[in-house]
């Protein structure tokens, strides 16, 4: 018989419940329990009501008191993050702020490549620890499932180390990780052939590993002028849908073509969206795929943000991810992050926290967490506050002084086994 | 006989020797000292320089000897900051985020009246205890002087209660306060009579207080449309720098004319700027007043920067501000906000600290502050780094592991005396 525990009084708790998957939400859509408690069951939500009845209906629950006044979120979700990487680009950040161009800090041995050699230089314990701490970091912000990208190896062998290195860091931080192959980031300087032939070798030698070793579920690939060609990725997309991995698509970062590719393949994200004109917004609206914002390349890199209220007004489901990565999106903030997108793209309190929870687990096929709901994932955040609208206010200095992952409390680092 | 203290060896100074108040900077321009160490003696730097030798030849100094790797840079100076409030204004960021006007918020009860009203509802004591709070918030990331303006009084009494908690919370803190009366933020709706009889009032009634009590020897004024003009605020300012006042100007944030009233005044420092175009550019910089942005009024309302390239590219001298503010600004992290303001606008390593150090005293008319050299204060901050690159890099996720102020080593509280 699993263990209940009872958590509360809380002074809000947002369920995000009845909420649509897709379309612009008011924030008076938004669900408040006050005064309410949360029963959970072993690692799930049973129930989410009234304090006072929970704890007269569910004498048996261990009880969790508290002090203060707290609000609830469910657990938040980044839905695409970089953050198994070695090295830093700290470098590249000063040159192209100085007003370096891409080619200059290339010739000066930055770039990408510079983190595919630092990473490719790192054994997978490495790899893991630096996964695990970064994973660490943002779940002490609240973000207790985090999708994590390859796409720093591009080879078989190094992508592979690289995705090990991911599922080892998941066995050690209490936050779930949900590995993404990326090795079509781009194609890597040392292959000796044709973009389609590394993504041939990639499909043919790669993927039959990540099945048989259940490393990942999900592929990912760049669409861009500096990446690949639609015509190119079509066809390696398509070998994966068939070999039954979930799809999600770098798309529109710079140059328009990734949001058609990831609506033909029927991918569950398209990702950035920065250059996303109208044909673009429409189409992915009409489609299932999730459009994902990543406020934290805009501001890594200065430059527009995605058109979030545009695709939400024309019905799209919009989440929002940190994108964390040493090249483009350093700060790694996603509460910070989302709510300064919230202010340049006016979006609502309910768009953001949607876009932070269920809409981005929907990004990662994910229908077990995102809300605090019965039967979801007892993953949840408590804020000191009354009014759940502080912690978007306070633009990512409000942490959570709580965080709960699969009905057990944790801290940044995994707890100890029980005895 | 003060004591000396000597603290390293640290693996980069950065000095910010040498470098200019006015005009754009490249990062080759830095000094950075390796392997060096800090001498104090009582509140001030004795002398910068290499490790080794100072130890040998200051045997009689207090030895902080550090272990790891440490980036020294000066303490931070936050020129423009409005950190002594009542209440919050979340409600009105979410109503803003969703589109609802000016108009419309402050018919729900919002806008800056909201935040006067809940100020002149708290006491003296407690604005100095809400003052200390995110002062000392505030030092622990780094920032050792801080700027603090009153103008949620809005009446003579409500000011001075203001400008006397500021004063109450400057001897709670570490940091150094520097206390700015803004009593012409606005013409405050209970005024019975015209917007230059509420200056008239100002003038006559509050500054003579001002001075008799040392309660703040800088004036500033909101110029803008909602605000006061620059014919009503001329005259005033006048009278103000008749009595020794410094000057500085809320100008050119949503509408132009207050930068040109900066000029013509000979304000220190010409704040906001988001609406600057050329003309107001080449003003600024051929003055000597300098051009302060404020990127965290940009991320809270979603609006434009401060044109900052230009104006350094013009030869005008640029500091960079939190604003921090419940209602505009209510992120308060300077350094994050700084970072982001660099990579929109293009501003090298060595422009962004010197924004927030030297050109920021300078904004304040402080010259004993702002670089690690010889005769300037002992207030420095040591990031857990080896490059200092990467504290803008990592866009105010990076904080610092030692505050110094004025040659005392500060947690985020002040010491308690010693014996």
């Amino acid at each position: 018989m699993l263990m209940k525990k009872l958590i509360g009084p809380l002074r809000q708790v947002l369920t995000l419940d009845q909420l649509p998957l897709k379309g612009a939400l008011r924030d008076e859509q938004l669900e408040i329990l006050t005064q309410a408690g949360i029963l959970m069951e072993g690692e799930y939500i049973q129930k989410v009501g009234a304090w006072a009845e929970l704890k007269q209906e569910f004498p048996e629950a261990e009880l969790h008191e508290l002090d203060g006044d707290y609000v609830a979120l469910p657990g938040l979700v980044d839905c695409h993050t970089h953050l198994c990487f070695g090295g830093s680009r700290a470098r590249d950040f000063a040159l192209r702020n100085a007003g370096k161009t891409y080619l200059e800090i290339a010739a000066a041995g930055g770039g990408i490549w510079d983190t595919v050699t630092q990473t490719r230089g790192l054994d997978q314990a490495t790899l893991a620890v630096i996964a695990t701490q970064n994973a660490n970091r943002l779940l002490s912000e609240g973000v207790t499932s985090i999708e994590v990208k390859s796409g720093y190896g591009l080879s078989v062998a190094e992508e592979l180390k690289l995705l090990r290195a991911i599922n080892q860091a998941s066995a050690d931080t209490a936050a779930d990780l949900i590995p993404t192959c990326l090795a079509a980031h781009l194609c890597p300087k040392d292959w000796k052939g044709s973009s389609s032939d590394y993504l041939t070798e990639i499909a043919d030698l790669l993927f039959p590993v990540l099945l048989a070793e259940n490393l990942s579920t999900r592929i990912d690939a760049f669409v861009e002028k500096s990446a690949f060609s639609p015509e190119e990725i079509t066809p390696y997309l398509k070998k994966a849908k068939q070999l039954g991995f979930d799809l999600t698509i770098h798309a529109d970062q710079f140059s328009c073509g990734g949001s058609a590719v990831a609506v033909a393949v029927g991918a569950r994200s398209a990702d950035h969206l920065e250059a996303s004109g109208e044909v673009e917004i429409q189409l992915l609206a009409s489609s299932n795929a999730v459009a994902v914002a990543l406020p934290g390349a805009s501001i890594g890199l200065g430059m527009a943000f995605t058109p979030a209220r545009k695709l939400l007004d024309q019905g799209a489901s919009l989440a929002i991810a940190s994108d964390w990565n040493p090249g483009s999106a350093p700060m790694g903030d996603l509460l910070a992050q989302a709510s300064i997108l919230a202010t340049f793209e006016k979006l609502t309190m309910a768009e953001v926290l949607a876009g932070i929870t269920f809409r981005a687990a929907a990004a990662l096929g994910l229908t077990d967490r995102g809300k605090l709901t019965e039967g979801q994932l007892a993953d949840f955040i408590l804020f000191p506050t009354s009014d759940y609208r502080e912690i978007l206010y306070q633009q990512g200095k409000m942490k959570p002084e709580g965080v709960w992952k699969r009905g057990e409390k944790c801290r940044a680092k995994k707890q100890e086994p029980r005895d």
